[in-house]
């Protein structure tokens, strides 16, 4: 197995600023895992659903990929369900209810055939659960994601697990928070200290995305979009194609810069798509062509006009 | 002369989260005007103070610079005085108390030697008085500032006046609220056709700065800073540094993403000090060390590893 995801499986109702989704597939897993198909390599996730109808849809709708899903367990009880609306600039969002369903006392189970897992990904889940995947997995990589709620209610376990992370993918918020300062920059470079590998993407949704590893700092931006639809999943889908590009550029800490490039492109698919509909449907020559324009928007000093020379300048 | 500027001189009392500075010079003219001087340009500035205390020490403060203060008019009266409070991550400021003094009638004319300016930049004034400016000066180059309050209560003849501007600096916010959308890459697309130059540049504050031109789009990233003490003037710095540097470079459009590198460095010291007092000190060498640093931290899809090619990926 090249890629172990884990993470939450869910329904969600999204009320956007186009209108209400009453139900549409979410959860980390499956956006994170969706996203790394794309790369043509070896998904297997690790979840629960729940019992009831909603659980038979995800199930449906997840066989479409090739995704392992031997690790999904179907428990008894109702599978999670995530209600939440988004601000109009859809920068930001508010919890309308959350229904935690079988995911509040998941135990996640790894399969005997994700032990060897080349790259581990934890999404979203308690700190003390990470720490024992990471113990109980042999696993190349080890990525981790969480949360604003782990960081303020189980810092000291968090702290604990980032001690054997690898690389750590978090947004701006959770960086800040972290980190103990409302300067990112400062935040980030404290956070580097905390992790094994010293590596650490934060995600700026509209802002692109900074990464931060022992000997740089490099920004990528946001694929520019006219007409962002949803941006549920977008993070996820970002970590799920990094994860998969960076497997497929050989896992080398030089090659994380390139990944971004295709982290972002694959997340633009995402936002502007209702749910995982347009991740679902895109394809890696889309994702690179996307990836080719994105760096054809970044500008260098002299790059606009290479005639104009440092040394006639001052 | 090779640079009006044409804006605010004022008295600033600033609560930052480092505590309260009651009189800081500040004004969209004069943190414009101080970035310009950096790159060895010729700059005169159109502005009013009062007969107060307030503006003895104005005078006196810009006295140290190489600007031309023919335009600077002392009026019977009070010195514009703004205050404000900055919340605890500096990205967003609320006004506490604003008092326009002699700015509020303030009608500005242009002394006979600034008429024949290469760069006019009007910053923030009613779009009223930016229209007769427009016509009063045969400048080559047209540049405007605008804020929410005259996109709001004065469109019309906003949008009158943007039809004889080659370059519009303004921020996201005024962006989105300009374009109509809050979409910043569609409301920057859409303002651009507002433009005689369609040359737009969008400030993001510490995501960066965007440039819209008609045959391209370009992102520079913010120069990243540990400890920011105090955002005021950053803008202005941005765009005083942007038409110094461009105004060395030759006034082509190829070289406005080279002008960004320069406006972000100089504004990165702007936020170090408190008002313009770090801007006051640095010198363009210190600015051109630290366009470097920026040009350094900028991601090339494949400038991490040029050994991954693009024909051996998928």
């Amino acid at each position: 197995m090249d890629l172990v995801i884990v993470g939450s499986v869910a329904t969600d109702r999204l009320h956007l600023p186009s209108g209400v989704v009453h139900e549409a597939i979410g959860g980390s897993c499956v956006y994170a895992a969706i996203a790394a198909t794309k790369f043509r390599i070896k998904v297997g996730i690790v979840g629960a659903i729940g019992g009831d109808e909603r659980a038979t849809k995800i199930v449906e709708f997840l066989s479409k990929f090739p995704i392992d899903l031997t690790g999904l367990e179907r428990l008894d009880g109702q599978t999670f369900f995530w209600e939440g609306r988004y601000f109009e600039d859809m920068n930001q969002r508010e919890t309308l209810s959350l229904s935690l369903g079988v995911f509040a006392d998941f135990v996640p189970k790894i399969p005997d055939q994700y032990k060897s897992a080349k790259v581990l990904f934890l999404a979203n889940i308690s700190p003390q659960i990470q720490m024992e995947l990471i113990q109980s997995v042999n696993a190349d990589i080890v990525v981790l994601d969480t949360m604003d709620h782990w960081i303020s209610s189980d810092k000291e376990n968090l702290l604990s697990a980032l001690k054997a992370v690898d690389l750590l993918i978090i947004n701006d918020q959770e960086a800040r928070l972290l980190g103990g300062s409302n300067s990112l920059i400062r935040s980030s470079n404290k956070i580097k200290e905390y992790l094994k590998g010293g590596n650490l993407i934060v995600k700026k949704g509209e802002h692109g995305s900074i990464l931060f590893t022992p000997e740089r700092m490099c920004f990528v931006p946001a694929y520019p979009l006219e007409n962002p639809v949803d941006p549920t999943g977008a993070g996820d889908s970002f970590a799920g194609a990094l994860l998969g590009a960076w497997l497929r550029l050989g896992l080398g800490r030089e090659c994380l810069g390139a990944a971004m490039f295709y982290a972002t492109a694959t997340a633009s698919f995402c936002v502007e798509g209702v749910g995982p509909t347009k991740l679902a449907e895109c394809g890696l020559e889309e994702i690179e062509k996307r990836a080719d324009v994105l760096n054809s928007l970044i500008c260098r000093r002299w790059d606009s006009n290479p005639h104009v020379r440092e040394d006639t300048w001052s």
